[in-house]
């Protein structure tokens, strides 16, 4: 375990998002692709404080997913290690959530060659490595056994998911809290139909009702244990965190979430990544 | 009605194009984003025609919708007339497709200030202008109503698509022919949840049977007629062109297309359509 230095002054930092509790489910309007008639600007709704955040300092185990390996950049390493503007893709999730109050430890699920490329970062948090399994659940599971005993919550994250707005985040964390399990996510815009096995299509589903899932997805660990044993026990597919939640029958929650929050898979991606920093310096790193 | 000259020169570079006539719900391995490892290439199987094409010459009539007002842009005119490499991106379409053997006239449904924009645009196929509804369905009524009585299929086409591969758009004229509607559709790649009325999931959805809709969407003009004509008659929502064939309960064919095919909408589709372009000069305009 590589435990770093506590930087005060990177902690304050993070007093200067506020906070909002209510959950996320009742943020309107949608976001659109994040942006408004005439501008490249985000369109979010005022994100006053009105209630009290209820998710405790320190109280929030990030495990950061980064034993991705990533075949699809084309280039000589894993997609989360590139460079965008200059940062590996891994680190900004890294350094902007080790600024949130909340988060008391930061786990990192990565292969042992990149681990100086998180060692070597003077975060404000303890910083935990644990080692990728076969499936991506192996590795949520090491890294979740690695989480100190204290923790309240744990937040999963895709390293590859750099662009999280802390605001999307904390909304999350609360909903986690209050709910148990919280996932962020938005609104599918395309028309989505299902299909059946001959290729014809089965019914047209309600998109209003449709949510495409990002992370970080955020749960309390005796639920997750659970959740885990229970997938295991009676061999139930895994498609992301929250679905073991969901077959034990618990309530999850949907925090919605902003379009800007993709996951980097492809050049394009890339492009579009260094268009929305420059467009929204508040998802930079610190 | 404005009917342009034929080029059959023009006419002759679509027999470049290789045929393919079986449902392309048998089209494997999926595209993913279109990227091979290593690669900006698209990944495509191989196009070979086994069996002949069941798609008589000029029996498709394409409407083009061009309606649209589209604010998102931040433009000063609508999306689908923005250029993209110094073309219209609406004209890309009425290009590509004026040069497939199976189409026999264009409907343009456009407003009347930018009807020069196709007029001016010297294609080897008859083109007529319709204008638009107050509603995208109220748009394709206007145009279905402007093609010619002997046409056999209606392929109805978002002009703000313009990196449409014309092999897929063949295999959907191909499925429409065959099944009597069709469209062209991608899997779903993110993992899709849907929600209850109070913001927590519902349900985790099979990805593997989930399809996001793109066009064209192929329907022959009689069974697009009934559908129009029960809809209206029993209030019910039309989500895309082929809902209103799923209404009568008959069968709608998925033709798989390509992640190429996407609807510029944002300034960052923009630069994604160039990059596209660019790597696939097949999807160019001639």
């Amino acid at each position: 375990m590589t435990t770093m230095s506590i930087n005060i002054a990177m902690c304050k930092h993070s007093s200067s998002f506020p906070s909002k509790v209510s959950p996320s489910s009742g943020r309107k309007p949608p976001i659109g692709f994040g942006y408004r008639a005439g501008s490249m600007k985000a369109f979010k709704p005022n994100a006053s404080s009105t209630d009290a955040n209820n998710v405790e300092d320190n109280s929030v185990t990030l495990v950061l997913l980064a034993g991705g390996v990533g075949k699809r950049m084309g280039a000589n390493m894993p997609k989360q290690y590139l460079p965008l503007l200059d940062v590996p893709i891994a680190v900004y999730s890294l350094r902007k959530f080790a600024t949130m109050r909340e988060i008391g430890e930061i786990v990192v699920v990565c292969n042992e060659e990149y681990d100086d490329v998180f060692t070597s970062e003077k975060i404000s948090k303890p910083l935990v490595i644990a080692r990728p399994g076969a499936e991506r659940q192996d590795s949520v599971y090491n890294g979740i056994t690695k989480a100190r005993k204290e923790t309240k919550l744990l937040a999963i994250h895709d390293s590859a998911r750099p662009l999280t707005d802390l605001e999307d985040a904390r909304r999350c964390f609360e909903d986690g809290a209050k709910f148990g399990a919280a996932v962020l996510a938005v609104k599918c815009k395309a028309t989505i139909k299902q299909a059946n096995k001959d290729g014809s299509i089965d019914k047209t589903l309600d998109r209003s009702l449709l949510w495409e899932m990002q992370t970080p997805q955020v749960i309390e660990p005796n639920l997750l244990k659970e959740g885990f044993q229970y997938v295991k026990e009676n061999g139930l597919e895994v498609t992301d965190d929250v679905s073991v939640v969901e077959h034990l029958g618990k309530r999850v929650q949907i925090t919605e979430g902003s379009y800007y929050n993709i996951k980097v898979t492809t050049p394009e991606d890339m492009f579009i990544a260094e268009r929305l920093l420059n467009e929204e310096p508040k998802l930079r790193c610190v």
